[in-house]
């Protein structure tokens, strides 16, 4: 197994993750080697800005390739294509970001090239992957992603190396650390929603432009790599119905309090016969699960498995060096186990279909008149489309009109839309806007 | 990496673990053939009580080797021996139990046979894991452990396979279910020790004789395999600390909670240099600590890394298919990676040393005289030997004595016994009984 040449990789892109790359690829370098039993060697950094990027990881400036304080985009494509052609280097990080077709490109090229890749590019992979991970097998080379998903939770290889005498039923979790941010400062300080977005700008866990993070996209990103890997879809990102966090206010967390619950930004896939259902978007997470434990920017996974009930993994999922450790993770494992490593995408005959035609019981949350008998009208209505009421919430009764929720047990978001459309049908002036609904897990 | 041939699995022992590891390999086979890249074959099982073991595990009778529904243990002898002369057996699975002599020799057999072993014995790797993993690396063949240390949590894949692009700092957790399950019975129904303990065993969670699980040695079994793992310590099971949580009482998890803790049966280990600090003993986690979270019979490993802060893995430690499922990831791992799943073991220069040597915050309940001046007297000694106080507790005042805790800033048992032994000496009637100590998880 061991080899006597050094396993060489090149990095291209030295930003947050790329350098923290470096930083414990240096750092660490004799544990790593006995890990992969063979010396692992930085060949070589590629950046627009290599004086920049060596002051600010630390990292010495003869390891970026080219000369001077920048690089021009041509000489840095220079530099990559050495790099790519130079047969002694083994495997490659992309570290540069971005879905375009310059990154799928380049990234293809690191594949035809006959270098293993290593990414925490999400995006990339949820558009692209399945171009890239056929590219991976033609050529028989590695696409390491742990990164990709969760940042230092290792659910990549939790997947293909640990979980293997079991059999994946569901997989949930909060894969996006912003918006949970968020939601615990709503839950624990009362906030309203932008002031908890300004504090998640403020602590530097949201970016100037958060869009991907509190719409959602960011963890359909995920949760399409991970379907792709656990139940062997072949899915592509907008498949995926994806909802974000943008309209929940105070009272959707007060009445998710009040049935001893939190919500969360929550990925979910289930597996019913060949049946695959799964969505992104805020749930309420009953305290009896493990993921309503989960606050801050942290990320959590849930496997509800055959034969060994649930497993929860929970870590850091952002950050230079949480994602650098990751990236190094599956550098060891390519370079340790070569070849065995190579794995073809999986494949099965399930099929995606939307979380809202699984039965799942869910929280109504309905803006009415305050007048009596609105309740029996809106319970009797969901009676009618056999529904089932598990609670009705305080009503908080505010004159001009009444906010009240009602928990159901298990039903389809279609039972629930017959049920609205029957009242605003049969009694046009009780519903005074569209009912919000969320799933409920226990 | 794809081989023709078989990879064919011997199970010696087919009670509720075996069983187990049976069935999901007969059930899953084509999916599990998928994962290891070949196909895995139950080709014998040993069992004194064959007919039982299939009946009970639903599986054909023909697996079993010998006629009859018992085997004398001659005959299972005389079969065990069978199977390992057959050059065609790959691997072996030992779920017998026990850590006597016959386990210690038929496992070693099982390597000199040039076989893999898997096995779930945590008391067997404890005490005798050093001769066994040198047997290993003599006869280059691979001993898979993960079902051994919290059954279906993936953490022995996880030190070796996942979390290798970082360092791991620090170790604890909720080794042990059965324990676990009675300190949640105690803090969350206020049930003293004799009344959880004896719900547990209703459970089944608890043997008839529960000592292992009560006084710290399950756990302490496990603790000391991933000492060794993780920080390269060539530890004997004798040379850890563990105490259990026989004395636990009311009181403690009383002021546990008024210091927002609760008390768990905590493994711990924490490198410093050259140095790990560990134990096993009752401790006080903050709610802040996400192991103070789990409740019941689950357990939980928190990694806290150089680079990636901390991990916590969840799951179930113990059950039949649970732990079997961890046995069938260590088969489907070894079959797939064959030689390069080999692993010397780790050594590093680092010393054991017991965590009371380790300065960290501490709960210390007095029982004393009931009158005024105590409080005072106590932490002018404690302030003597340089310990810096937290919070003083609500003292339960009750006539004849009184109870109060101190919580400390980080200081080392050696402080606080000398405040307590200047406390006994000049003031000899103060102190009702010896002061209990507990550190304190953040």
């Amino acid at each position: 197994m061991t080899s006597t040449s050094n396993f060489k990789i090149a990095i291209l892109g030295a930003g947050t993750v790329g350098g923290g790359v470096a930083r414990i690829l240096l750092e660490q370098s004799e544990a790593l080697g006995g890990r992969a039993a063979r010396t692992l060697e930085l060949a070589g950094i590629v950046d627009l800005f290599p004086a920049k990027c060596a002051a600010s990881h630390g990292i010495d400036r003869s390891l970026f390739c080219g000369d001077g304080d920048e690089l021009t985009p041509a000489q840095a494509k220079a530099e990559t294509d050495r790099l790519l052609a130079d047969p002694e280097i083994d495997l490659v990080v992309e570290t540069i970001g971005g879905s375009g077709d310059f990154i799928v490109g380049l990234t293809r090229s690191v594949l035809e090239s006959g270098k293993h890749l290593v990414t925490a590019n999400k995006a990339l992979l949820a558009k692209h992957g399945q171009g890239l991970f056929k590219a991976a097998a033609e050529n028989r080379k590695s696409i390491g992603f742990e990164a990709a998903v969760c940042g230092a939770i290792p659910i990549i290889k939790g997947i293909h190396e640990c979980f293997t005498g079991d059999e994946i039923i569901s997989i949930s979790g909060i894969f996006n650390g912003t918006s949970n941010y968020i939601m615990s400062k709503m839950e624990a300080e009362g906030q309203d929603f932008a002031t908890a977005l300004a504090a998640a700008q403020e602590k530097g866990y949201a970016e100037a432009d958060p869009s991907l993070d509190i719409n959602g996209g960011d963890a359909g990103h995920k949760l399409t790599i991970l379907l792709r890997m656990v139940f062997g879809l072949d899915l592509a990102f907008d498949d995926l119905e994806v909802a974000g966090i943008e309209a929940i206010d105070s009272d959707d967390v007060g009445f998710a309090d009040e049935m001893h619950g939190t919500v969360k930004l929550i990925c979910y896939g289930e597996r019913r016969g060949d049946d695959v259902f799964a969505a992104v978007g805020p749930a309420i997470v009953k305290r009896s699960n493990l993921l309503s434990k989960i606050d801050g920017a942290t990320n959590a996974v849930r496997l509800q498995n055959r034969y060994s009930d649930e497993n929860v993994l929970i870590g850091q999922g952002a950050g230079s060096l949480e994602t650098g450790s990751a990236i190094v993770s599956d550098i060891v494992f390519i370079a340790r186990y070569g070849d065995a490593a190579l794995r073809p995408p999986h494949r099965s005959s399930c099929k995606l279909r939307p979380l809202r035609e699984l039965e799942l019981p869910c929280n109504i949350v309905f803006e009415t008149a305050d007048m009596p008998g609105i309740t029996g009208i809106v319970c009797t209505a969901l009676g009618r489309q056999n529904i089932n009421i598990d609670t009705v919430s305080h009503n908080r009764h505010m004159r001009d009109n009444a906010l009240f929720a009602i928990a159901t047990m298990p039903c389809t978001m279609a039972q629930v839309q017959a049920a609205v459309r029957s009242i605003q049908g049969e009694h046009p002036n009780v519903l005074l806007s569209e009912p919000r609904v969320m799933p409920i897990l226990v």
